[in-house]
């Protein structure tokens, strides 16, 4: 058996319950706490790696569903695995495709071997084991392959979410066993919806595997803000200290501040690029709408704390000009913006943990946005 | 009166009519044969200033009728002119307006004076006149300006074309006597459709004013290539050797080669941004679309002659997974590249004019393309 990289998660420093740490990957460094832009089918919509890399991204999200489906394993093992593809040399974590598939809702049938699913692009059938997902992941050579896990909407039965439970812990038990490749990390991912003792039985189960990253599941899929921020705080302290934690799905500068507050290291989220394409920009002091008439002829910088290449280069009028115009070059700037605005945000959230000066940044932060 | 600036065209080598020039603007010097992207409302579509460098665009080109509705004159002269509302320092043309406002067709009105419009955007009603149209150009602090002119559709009558002529020549004279600042050059442009007794009126009428550069317009809008073509070569004989001629609205390699080939130093078009989006890839082979089933598994570059950022970066299978998958990065990419491959077209002209071996690189590309 191949000796699997575990270990490679260091903790530098804490304050209160927030951690400042270092995940060494095969293909580089994060520094955590780590804002993860998305780039569902090998593209973080709009954004070169240039960019991403402008904006100081150490590593980003891809997913298994998607690329499963478009363009396929052969072509992108064909290129020499996806980082070759998309040309992007720094790490790649892939989502199991759990949350895709039990988004499909009618186009999907489960059983305990896995789930049968219909494309969303062709109507085409495929099957997903938690052993063919593994296995996908390391063809394509990411850093980080994550289990593939049963993920409940909320709110759900108590019934639906000892099932998702029963069967996610038995899928990361079979994905820790399939896993073979030693550059790909493997993590597993906590289910339980907003049930303590379901989530401490997940967690137990997870952690006995002894893997080298545990992901919080199952939140922010319909349930309050004020039960996701607890149930965060929950589900983190049930993790080991020496293992990264990875609360999926979470990316408004609030909600990153707030749940880094327990002890949270990486986050995904559209939610910066996605609203980078509505036209919603994201600031230190709050997010607004650029089709705003009062940007029209504000010749200031998108967020004057902000120091990335849109900001130092383009007014809001012109932002706002783009946007009123329906012209493409719109969604790109105020993406490339809102990916830097949080990775910065993130960035700042290290400095304050190092210098034990946490709370204070927190609130500050908290108020003004 | 102001110091106009002429005579900021150098003539630096000629091979048969083919000609390598320099002009000098306020905001840079752009050699000649140029290839000028379109920016149409103030933005070269998913590009930013700085992707226009990396393809060394050295001149864009603008449009009066779309800034004067969106984002409007105060907005512009608020930011301190086009330039640094858009963020490119390097020279820029805005066209008068005349193409976009006769296109408009059932929409306006024409009379001696000028032509009253509505907006595509609003419906509001607007009023162009040769002055006002000048005054506005000025005002964005554009380097070129182009002279209201009457652009008639082709095929037409005879009657039409003459009242075009009249018209265009009576507003260029009116423009050069409102034209007022000198950074901004004014260019005339030439009319008359494909009837040479109305070219050669046009083209005398314009000499006379002694303009700092002279365009051919009423081409490509209608006619047979052939005809386009031989219209070039025949317009071109008319105007001074030492002045600036600019072919409006072309932009293929073959038709800018063919017409460099009559003496023709700067071109716009579209065209390579339009097939950007559309998937339309422009290659030193020829051009195609990268929906083709070929390119899925090609893991070549797009164009193996090419030096751009893009062809460096991305391989075609990638640049056609993103057209598959509708992703917005192909659009930008492609258009990054057709824009790229134009102007390294033209660059390598110029060697070819400057070494006398500008007939074979000529045939060389004719053949190939």
């Amino acid at each position: 058996m191949i000796e699997k990289t575990l270990g490679s998660f260091e903790l530098i420093a804490t304050d209160g319950a927030a951690r400042r740490g270092r995940l060494t990957l095969a293909h580089g460094t994060v520094e955590t706490p780590a804002f993860m832009p998305v780039g569902t089918v090998a593209t973080v919509k709009g954004l070169t790696p240039a960019d991403l890399r402008d904006v100081r991204a150490e590593i980003i999200l891809s997913n298994t569903y998607h690329l499963w489906l478009r363009p396929g394993r052969a072509t992108i093992v064909g290129a020499g695995g996806l980082h070759r593809f998309m040309a992007w040399d720094r790490p790649i974590l892939t989502d199991s495709g759990g949350f895709q598939v039990f988004s499909l809702e009618s186009r999907r049938k489960l059983d305990d071997d896995g789930v049968t699913f219909r494309s969303h692009i062709d109507g085409s059938e495929h099957r997903f084991t938690p052993e063919n997902v593994v296995a996908f992941q390391e063809d394509l050579g990411v850093d980080v392959a994550m289990a593939l896990d049963v993920c409940v909407k909320l709110p759900a039965e108590r019934d639906e979410l000892e099932a998702a439970v029963r069967r996610t812990t038995s899928w990361a038990e079979r994905s820790a066993s399939a896993w073979r490749r030693g550059a790909t990390l493997l993590f597993g991912i906590m289910q339980g919806g907003l049930d303590e003792e379901l989530r401490s039985r997940s967690a137990a189960a997870l952690v006995a595997l002894d893997l080298p990253g545990y992901a919080i599941g199952g939140l922010s899929v319909g349930e309050s803000r004020d039960e996701m921020i607890r149930f965060a705080r929950f589900a983190a302290a049930l993790l080991p200290q020496e293992r990264p934690r990875y609360l999926m799905g979470v990316g408004t500068i609030r909600d990153v501040i707030a749940t880094i507050d327990s002890g949270i290291d990486m986050f995904d989220c559209v939610y910066p690029t996605r609203c980078g394409r509505t036209g919603r920009a994201i600031t230190r002091d709050g997010e607004f709408n650029m089709m705003n008439a009062r940007f029209v002829d504000d010749f200031g910088p998108l967020d004057p704390t902000c120091s990335c290449a849109v900001c130092e280069t383009f007014s809001r009028a012109y932002l706002a000009h783009l946007f009123r115009s329906g012209e493409m070059l719109g969604p790109r700037l105020l993406s490339q913006h809102n990916l830097a605005r949080l990775i910065s945000i993130v960035e700042e959230a290290r400095a304050a943990i190092e210098q034990k000066t946490w709370e204070t940044f927190r609130d500050g932060l908290l108020i003004r946005t």
